[in-house]
């Protein structure tokens, strides 16, 4: 919807594995030719996306490589990035190039009747890879026309940081529903709400996500672990200079967050 | 504001023990008079709402004792309600009946620019206290007339639940932030904006939360921390079943608080 917005006179076309998603589709997005099956939809295409579960990059690289024509970009929009590029160096046939994506934007809803033209405008979108070549410079372009503010980087560096700022938070999420008494939960307020809420996200996405990203996860997690525990520290000791401290230096951080 | 709006005909009046914020409510609370003194503010009402941070109540149940009439009731909004109680029934004088109040509503943001007359509407306001007794049905029909649903339960039992649903979450994300490296935060999507909202809130008032419930939330941190790290274990083996089965429970037990 946004790139055809954006864009004047090019052809979008999408396939979904789930046949409902395919009607769906057809009835919602006005101007996208809908395919039956991927390596049809993807025939004659300058850029290609993927938007699925990580884990099914792999398996999709395959079933397109045979009908990508020489110069077309291959992308997807997963939230980890190293084993996707090691992946797309295996299966894709030369000629074709592979830059990542990872637009920072969306929510914990999943489904085309979430979807939201402007959702781009504003965001920040990450691109792993060199930042020369014409490919770089092409997907460059398609992310800054859909309203994206756009950075590179190493996939490597890219899933390092993701891990400490998506990856994590959304472990935690899950850990604190998992671990209040299921009868509690209706005592909740916005503060519980709010640092829940990604845990309502699919797990079939997440659980891909924490598989292919679980080393820099894990030393994400080691960390907030680590300032859990002065917190408890602190708590159990009923020292109020060192709370102060923490609780201080958290509020400061997330203020300039807006 | 809410009161004002729901009960005709009432006089409320308010202190501060900041010059600013009195001059500040003098402006924006019509119909509110305040005064320079709490002993003074308290004179002859029949109902007193304490709303500051926890540790300030033992002092001011103190300053406002001698201003109290027999069959006044005083309450107060904080998340805290054990040690209160006990402060309540050293300090205030005979006659005067204390009943803890928690209306589980509001955000991090903290001031008088905020106030909302319908802060209250639809929101549950926990009572401590047996449910006995005029006091208490006097301070549920304030309640009920601000537009909350009221439960009574030991103070006891409102201290360990609020432990699970609102400190330890505030404990976790306040770690969350003191964990990332300022210099990714720029990176994070809604995701992490959610998770770590509350982090921004008032450390004045989330110390004295902290110190005043010391023991359940450090017993909260330990569960938390428990599913933390079956969640850690699950990622480190790679192991997808346990994942998925992990956020997989979150997510059902999320969903159900919309």
């Amino acid at each position: 919807m946004a790139a055809l917005r954006a864009f004047k006179g090019i052809m979008v076309t999408g396939y979904s594995h789930r046949p409902v998603t395919r009607a769906k589709a057809g009835r919602l997005l006005a101007g996208v030719r809908i395919f039956d099956d991927a390596a049809t939809c993807v025939e004659g295409a300058e850029l290609v996306v993927l938007a699925s579960p990580v884990c099914t990059f792999r398996r999709i690289f395959e079933d397109i490589s045979p009908s990508l024509g020489a110069g077309c970009i291959v992308t997807d929009v997963g939230s980890t990035k190293v084993l996707v590029s090691r992946w797309a160096a295996e299966k894709l046939p030369a000629g074709v190039c592979y830059v990542g994506s990872h637009p920072v934007a969306g929510s914990e809803r999943r489904g085309l009747e979430f979807a939201r033209v402007d959702l781009f405008q504003g965001s920040t979108c990450i691109l792993t890879g060199p930042r020369r070549g014409t490919a770089a410079a092409r997907l460059e372009a398609f992310w800054k026309g859909l309203g994206c503010n756009v950075e590179f980087m190493t996939a490597a560096r890219h899933d390092r940081i993701l891990a400490n700022v998506s990856h994590v938070p959304h472990v935690l999420a899950a850990a604190l529903v998992n671990a209040v008494d299921p009868g509690e939960l209706r005592y909740c307020g916005t503060g519980f709400l709010d640092t829940s809420r990604i845990a309502a996200g699919p797990p079939s996405v997440w659980s891909d996500v924490l598989l292919t990203n679980s080393a820099d996860i894990v030393r994400g997690l080691e960390k907030t672990t680590a300032e859990l525990s002065k917190l408890k520290k602190a708590v159990a000791a009923g020292d109020r200079r060192a709370i102060g401290r923490l609780l201080g230096k958290a509020r400061n951080r997330r203020r300039t967050l807006g």
